[in-house]
């Protein structure tokens, strides 16, 4: 936790009241803090600052003396399409793509993916993920989160849609598809759109464990996406995502 | 997994029987296999290729028909030299780096490391983490892996003797420091050695949680490190070294 997030319209006449226990704790036995103590502060959707603290337990938190000043960082201008992954990855997938600036993320179903991931507890949690990526990542403007559970009406019909957002020139790509056997490299791509400062695809699809069939590859190509190979590795796909996004740090 | 890692010398007449029970239970359980399949494995610090299961348990694999053809993948030639982090998050870090093929990984003391960590459990489990991270990333070649419990000495007197091994040129940079508050961007000097094909430094210097003090810092630059900044926000050990990582894998 490197800001502490306060929710929309939690600070009134300059003073806010935390009650969330995870984020008292964490004042008080992480940070070690103290009445009078500055601290890093920001509210949800809005500015990032300070605030003084003026009243402190193990269950309650009092800030007072607001200095929200400091814009939040830019968000990456991405959108990670997914195939929904083993819920255990969940949590830190979603921390991890929010704390790194992630604009959008995309849930969707793919032949490797288990019918009962979509049943998972994880899913009803997004919201508590998100704040502890955005806690970590000195953030306050949530990502936005779908779930597509349904694979070819997302893709021909929902995909197309939100690339037309995206590509002006028609000639651009628009979408990269991560996959193992793809003929083109991703290096040899991301070293000649660096060196022609071409900007990066705004949209990335990565596969869950497994990857993807060939229908779905085709499927997906067909409406655009250019597959492309990341060497002969096989990484954890919270690794991978991890590695993949970091390109696009390059602003 | 996805190869099945067989220790050296474990092939004997063109047979080897496994006992591993993670590994058994695998290859019973998740992949389903059947006697009579073939099966995709290594042997520890040499090729890679497939074999036939000829007897198969929950408690034991006999494998024959080794067909190890196939060369294991290029390391990255790099070294990472990492503050040791919290123990929960060493198998992680251990497994990813070895799967995406760092050369050689060197735990380091820091101020913001806590004695305690040193006295982890955790640290003679490398072996294990290894072989995980290796029939993850289909490896057959374990990183070099050291643990350097003195700061001083080691920046003092074992950094510049590292460094010497890559620097042939004398005026390149040999080592990278990523550090939030360094003055030169870590994209601007990754950039510029893309579009000026320079190879990367062979060496990167990642703190833990909470960063480097500022003696640290100092100690590193005076010895050769050049330190990055990474923008604004702050990642989790685990995703920033997957992150960073992933650059050197350009090649």
């Amino acid at each position: 936790m490197n800001i502490l997030l306060l929710p929309q319209n939690a600070i009134k006449n300059d003073q806010a009241i935390i009650t969330d226990i995870v984020q008292c704790q964490h004042v008080s036995h992480i940070l070690k803090s103290n009445v009078g103590d500055s601290i890093k502060v920001g509210q949800l959707g809005t500015n990032i600052g300070t605030a003084l603290i003026s009243q402190l337990t193990d269950k309650k938190i009092v800030l007072t003396n607001f200095k929200l000043t400091q814009l939040p960082p830019n968000k990456l201008n991405l959108t990670v399409i997914l195939a929904l992954p083993r819920p255990k990855v969940l949590r830190r997938l979603i921390m991890d793509m929010t704390a790194m600036g992630v604009k959008h993320i995309i849930l969707i179903n793919s032949y490797k993916t288990q019918k009962s991931y979509w049943q998972s507890p994880m899913l009803n949690r997004f919201d508590e993920f998100v704040l502890e990526g955005l806690q970590q990542g000195v953030d306050t403007i949530p990502p936005k989160i779908e779930l597509k559970k349904r694979f070819k009406p997302f893709v021909e019909d929902e995909l197309p849609l939100l690339m037309s957002q995206f590509n002006d020139s028609g000639d651009d790509v628009a979408a990269i598809l991560t996959h193992p056997y793809a003929k083109n490299s991703w290096y040899d791509f991301f070293s000649k759109a660096i060196k022609q400062d071409i900007s990066l695809p705004n949209i990335v699809v990565i596969g869950a464990e497994g990857g993807w069939t060939d229908y779905e590859v085709d499927l997906l190509t067909k409406h655009g996406c250019m597959p492309v190979a990341l060497g002969q590795r096989i990484l954890r796909t919270e690794a991978f995502v991890n590695n993949m996004v970091g390109f696009w740090e390059m602003g």
